[in-house]
């Protein structure tokens, strides 16, 4: 697998925050997005292509970022064959919720303030919505405290799953869009650094998720709806749309295994490995 | 779908609280509940019908409701062909649990103070118990605690599942009793108005069900066992037999959807919507 | 179902901790531990046999025990015909992980320093790793606080699932190994006497475990990562290798069921009875 085949690299997607374009309206802060639906083909594997629905030519769509307060508007052009939308989880006025469909060719701006601080998936919302999501239409919104949480090496993780053959079951599944990309192209980490991960669960069909790292435990602030953290363990079960920073640093260098500890899962496609150096 | 045909109205389940008869034994306060099982046959659309095994003549069955400390005493009555029981969350001794079979025509006194304040589970607990719960035969007891919560619109969620063809797999689920009722009859709440929920998992045959509400968060207070909120979030697993409070008031007036966030589940019966009435 | 036939015995599995054999070596308390992986037949029930890979000839695997700080060193050597591991749970370095496979004949020696204390799940980790696990490769380390625990009747309770046809689903769940062993021998336990049960998910095909008690609440230490608990309940959500700490004490004597509450499951095996003997 090439990056290029696919239009986008897992190893920028994990890092990738889009902060939007800043603007100053009224006294007030405001974030201004621009988000394109289309279809694009994706190379699953050496034998599998699969046709996705998606946002700016990536699966996930763009990890959107903002402070607590904020506005944010988020321009939504439907460029693909079907009808779309974008649903934010969060507080906002109804004719804000993103249910209603957006036609080919049709613009519709979200516009809402964020409030309070955590984390926010998004995804179309049009019927039926187990399809139109695992087709690749699903992303995350970060709200940041008006305090900055401590430094740390940031990442995202959405997890999705991909129902190959139609059969409302998935063949395939994901961190990051591609399966088994960071099996493949571990990803590098520094000893001794704290990790801040922000995972979400986008598998649809799928009644759980769980998640794993190998080697050590891991605080979760559930929701992101915390600066202190509400346990510690190394294993987390996250119903669809669940999403939970985690926080972590690894004391010896290696490679380490994260994966859903739902084995079956992490034999098809959820597989990845941290590349931890020395420091 | 009219209210008459199932023999009661899911908007009057959802705020419809049973206190029971209140008695003064010995100085110690008593509520004595009646509840009945019987057959009824529910139309859950037009074209699916159902016979369900039920309390009360309803599905779910009563929400029963008492305070901290409290003595219950519940006349459980069998009308029904098939021998039942009822199993209550909680503590209570050995003979009180609600395991044995209560043959048709018999009579069974499940009697037990009721300690800490809580949300129990009840249902049926004879075997095949898969079958004998999602045929109908469960509900919700509140346990308060003596100082009371503050006020609220109280409503209940019980959540079921429908194995309408016998093969251990849920075509149909249902918020309170009917698929879809809350989508085709929404239920009005007031903006700024604090909503107390209290919602249960009664699914039998899926591993875990999800439950999400649109354009807001909500406070958990895990199995009502605390007075200060668990997390807040917007999506939440939960087994079968889990139940929560959830609290939340919404800000906007409109219409706002709720339901598992497994969407195959909420195409199949479970949505619902809040209509929530300017203020 | 003698006892003998499986060459363990499932009430002594409930209470049996090994702590190895205790060294010092450079002022540093070291835990050395023997475990021995092999196959043999499992009687299931009167009319099922399995093929079980095993460690220390018992499934679940032993119950390793150490205290916080210790260096535990696992001597793993492999009779069995498979290649196998023993991947542990919890901060190691990068050789420890025990994801490479050591080969029929062969030994391999895991070192290293327990750290915090806590619950740990180990298994094996060669692909399939479902498989390899639900044949029987697992079991539990505990870590316990260096000033211990309050006194309680401690006891380990690890479920699994037996895949018995090779179709990737269950057919078979057990409590400590053999289907429905506690509810043919109901565990004796003390009313009024602090309970204190370490419960480990390790059922493989299956998304989420329920667990619950009859008649009691019990108190949650989420992967015994705490000294206080987190919530009290009778009904827990676990994924695969979710394990806790739960502690309750019955104010009566009697006999009381505790299974997941998923009914399929506890229908097919994963029914138990705890005999509460008044004082
Ligand atoms: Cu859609
Ligand atoms: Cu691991
Ligand atoms: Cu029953
Ligand atoms: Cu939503
Ligand atoms: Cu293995
Ligand atoms: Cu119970
Ligand atoms: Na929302
Ligand atoms: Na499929
Ligand atoms: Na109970
Ligand atoms: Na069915
Ligand atoms: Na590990
Ligand atoms: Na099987
Ligand atoms: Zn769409
Ligand atoms: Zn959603
Ligand atoms: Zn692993
Ligand atoms: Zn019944
Ligand atoms: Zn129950
Ligand atoms: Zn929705
Ligand atoms: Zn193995
Ligand atoms: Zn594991
Ligand atoms: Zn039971």
């Amino acid at each position: 697998i090439t990056d290029i085949s696919n239009g986008f690299n897992p190893i920028t997607l994990l890092r990738d925050f889009d902060y939007g374009t800043l603007k100053q309206e009224n006294g007030k802060r405001v974030r201004e997005f621009e988000v394109i639906a289309n279809s694009s083909i994706l190379q699953l594997n050496s034998a599998i292509t699969f046709v996705s629905w998606n946002l700016n030519g990536r699966v996930p769509g763009p990890t959107l970022r903002a402070t607590e307060g904020d506005r944010v508007r988020i321009i939504f052009h439907n460029e693909d064959g079907h009808s779309h939308s974008i649903h934010f989880h969060g507080t906002h006025p109804e004719e804000m919720d993103g249910v209603k469909p957006v036609r080919h060719g049709k613009t519709m701006i979200y516009e809402f303030d964020v409030n309070p601080y955590g984390l926010y998936p998004y995804h179309c919302h049009i019927a039926p919505v187990t399809r139109h999501v695992s087709k690749g239409l699903y992303g995350l919104l970060i709200v940041d405290p008006k305090k900055s949480r401590p430094p740390a090496d940031e990442m995202v993780m959405v997890i999705g799953g991909y129902d190959i053959n139609n059969d409302e079951k998935n063949e395939l599944y994901a961190v990051n869009g591609i399966p088994n990309f960071y099996r493949d192209h571990p990803i590098p980490i520094y000893q001794n650094q704290l990790v801040r991960l922000y995972v979400l669960n986008m598998v649809e069909y799928d009644p759980a998720l769980t998640f794993h790292i190998h080697a050590n435990l891991f605080r979760v602030y559930r929701s992101g709806r915390s600066l202190t953290p509400d346990e510690e363990t190394d294993v987390i079960t996250m119903g669809t749309a669940e999403r939970h920073i985690l926080e972590f640093a690894y004391p010896y260098p290696g490679r380490f295994m994260f994966h859903p500890h739902q084995d079956t899962i992490a034999e098809h496609g959820c597989m990845g490995l941290f590349n931890v150096l020395p420091t």
